[in-house]
């Protein structure tokens, strides 16, 4: 419970989040939202504490109604704060605090997994999620003590924006690599960061890396459909928000279980050898996209370093070469000097220009070709423990007959296996093909960009040439 | 004498450079063009030898239509032929051998200095005199045990090609260096060199540098008019040369002498401070020129290195990392990734041509630009012992005075010297103004060459990746 963890820690002042009417004869005390509250007794159970208001009136509010400090610490870890409540949470489970999202599916619901023209498919949704991560600004809590990032977050489904810092992404990132992690790889957000973590330029950097991850996982047909990333999205307000987070970390469909949930409609069973061959085919491909990637990136960063380090001091200084020998030819003393020194100087702050451009380019282009590569080889990163579980789930196939021989496992006990494990290799299948489209998409789109703006690039600098090079008179 | 150099070190056999009709009753031998001969008696004198055809007929033939090897050695430094033959070369000089040059100045002519608009300046022909230094063609004597290179110079005057060897061009340098170097910075010549003087590559380098070195000289009034300039570009035959050769290394009109033949006309006498002023001007002018001019070489160097070495290799390394990156795309056994993966391998392809673009193109523009910044480092490297032979004779107009009262020279030889200081000055002067309008000219030219090249160069590139970007579907 997160009062507790903190009220010995740094205080025991609270502040209000929602307005709450005390119901008369209760023992409770009225709060409105934004109010400060000192906590007299955290340890009163049933979702209730008893609270000290700034006109000394004591009384019990109930528990989610407030907020100290736990969530202001943007690195701490300190956010389990209904597991570590012990017995408690469990009262709330049926006050109707989770929404029934329309359309989500909840842990109980089936994965559907259709056979599509390019093999198994996920079942996509008619209308494709997306969202805006937008908008960051500065909050503090505990009186300035507690500094944090918000970020506004837009489902286009329902246009309504939503308020999360870095930790609420790290928990929904959590909660989907825990329930999907064995069928699908969920990729690691950007890296967590103390040091600059408030200077505009991070802040952008990850504002834009939330932004990628949350599409990614928008595009993605049961990530998206799935009750989690539905509470994210769309919760209604705090209590919805918090009730949302509770039953979420009480999901039991997690891991391998998340199999049990995945119907392959109209798709015969796997044979073995079928299923391994697949397995080995995405591995071999993964692998070497991953060294694809990583090589592109190698290089990218090599470029980028020289792109924005040595050759654009060199065109400076080629620049101010052609502007110091025309301050030298101005010297001269002799007439009609004028119109090539001022060419030249004219040509030497072009080169001066062109080394600006050159510097500030890779932000334009080359930046984009290397997120989507850094996101590429973090998904790919996540590959190897998803194969992991199918491998590992052929290996028991494998064993099942000598299980079965000793009488260890029923023959009915095999072909519920061997049917595990046939699902599993069509959901990895769905998993390659939506990677698979994706990928072309990605890659069409960031290849186009970076084409786009490096035409743009050299023809911005033949225009500043042919300009410098009107400058000089034909003789 | 070339002849008797080389008899006894390589072979007596020699070669006919023209007809030779014997006159009877003279003891002479009738020889060919391209025929062969073996010399017998090298020591007849007057201009003859005695040698024997192929049919084993003996007789006296003249001198100068015959060549051994001495000029065979492009290296070597055994060419005054005539200084080494003693007392003989005297006889010719009467026969004729000389053409009388129209329009030449010779030794005892006035070199006019004017009062231009920038102040004094040389007398300008009405016609530009200009000549094409081309078609090297690889020649060889003794038999192929001596090869060398003979190009081809045609002056614009009568478009009748003369041949030339480099060590021809460097015997005129000499001439010049000897005649008109206290008046004129006379640039040196490229440099000699052995490694490697078959190669193509330098004979183009070397032909081309001849050319500017040539060009630069025609642009000269002074030295395109003088007569060993109009010998080497338009010597009737091999004994008009060899007569015009003997001529102008018996000039005694050179070093400080030259100034005597130089005429200012209709402006006054300098005094000595104008003299020293002027004198000092030019000297900050060009030293502050060939540090700027130095400067821009050293950059110019370093952007090659980096243009024809890392950036094309990593303009490489990103096409072959797209070209990597398609073919692990095409393994993916996916269907409908071909369009994606056909533009990733011709995006790749256009970044390896890209890379070819970059480490050719500095032999397009920036190889003019540093040519041009490089003979201006060997003309301005010239300046100083100019300037030296200036201060020098200020110097001693200084000491007149002294030398007058100690009655070592008197007030009428002061009066000359400083005459002749101001003349200096003056055609210092003219020489500067000639040196400002070239450098104008030159500059303007190169500086529209190198960015109207550098545009092209961005252009192409532009276009090139316009066209990669077109491969890639909009989705």
């Amino acid at each position: 419970m997160h009062v507790f963890t903190y009220a010995c820690l740094v205080s025991t002042q609270a502040q209000v989040l929602y307005d709450f009417a005390a119901e008369p004869g209760n023992n409770e005390l009225s709060i409105r939202e934004g109010e400060t509250i000192t906590i007299t007794n955290q340890n009163i159970g049933g979702g209730w504490i008893e609270a000290k208001n700034s006109k000394g009136e004591v009384g019990l509010v109930p528990e989610d109604y407030i907020e100290v400090s736990a969530e202001d610490d943007e690195w701490d870890e300190e956010w389990d704060d209904v597991k570590s409540s012990g017995g408690y949470a469990e009262s709330e489970a049926g006050e109707g605090g989770a929404i029934n999202r329309g359309g989500a599916h909840g842990s109980s619901m089936k994965i559907a997994l259709n056979n599509g023209e390019v093999g198994p498919v996920w079942a996509y949704p008619d209308y494709q999620l997306d969202c805006v991560v937008a908008d960051p600004k500065k909050g503090s809590k505990l009186y300035g003590l507690k500094s944090y990032i918000e970020y506004q977050v837009t489902p286009t489904t329902t246009n309504k924006p939503v308020n999360h810092r870095y930790k609420h992404f790290d928990w929904l990132y959590e909660r989907l690599l825990e329930k999907f992690g064995s069928a699908i790889p969920i990729p690691c957000l950007p890296d967590k960061q103390v040091a600059g973590r408030f200077e505009d330029e991070f802040i952008k950097m990850r504002m834009e890396r939330l932004q990628g991850w949350m599409t990614r996982m928008c595009r993605h047909p049961v990530i998206s459909s799935s009750e989690v990333f539905q509470l994210f999205l769309s919760y209604k307000d705090e209590k919805d928000w918090k009730m949302g987070k509770r039953k979420a970390e009480k999901d039991e469909t997690v891991g391998v279980m998340v199999f049990s949930t995945i119907e392959p409609e109209g798709l015969p069973d796997l044979d073995l050898i079928e299923v391994e061959q697949k397995c080995e085919q995405f591995n071999r491909f993964t692998r070497a996209m991953d060294d694809g990637v990583k090589d592109l990136l190698t290089i990218g960063n090599e470029h980028w370093k020289r792109c924005t380090g040595p050759l654009p001091k060199e065109y400076q200084r080629i620049g101010k070469a052609f502007q110091n020998l025309s301050s030298v030819f101005t010297s001269s003393g002799y007439e009609g000097e004028a119109a090539l020194t001022d060419a030249l100087t004219a040509a030497g702050k072009t080169y001066e220009e062109i080394a600006q451009m050159v510097a500030e380019q890779p932000k334009k282009d080359l930046h984009f070709l290397m997120e989507t590569n850094n996101e590429y080889k973090g998904l790919l990163g996540c590959f190897p423990d998803t194969v992991g579980v199918h491998k590992a789930a052929i290996e028991k196939v494998k064993e099942a007959d000598k299980l079965v021989a000793a009488g260890k496992i029923t023959p009915s006990d095999k072909t519920t296996m061997s049917k595990r494990a046939s699902t599993m290799s069509y959901s990895l299948q769905a998993e390659m093909n939506h990677f698979h489209s994706n990928r072309i998409y990605d890659y069409n789109r960031v290849m186009q960009q970076y084409l786009e703006q490096q035409v743009k690039f050299y023809e911005m600098i033949a225009e500043k040439l042919r300009h410098a090079h009107s400058r000089f008179t034909t003789m």
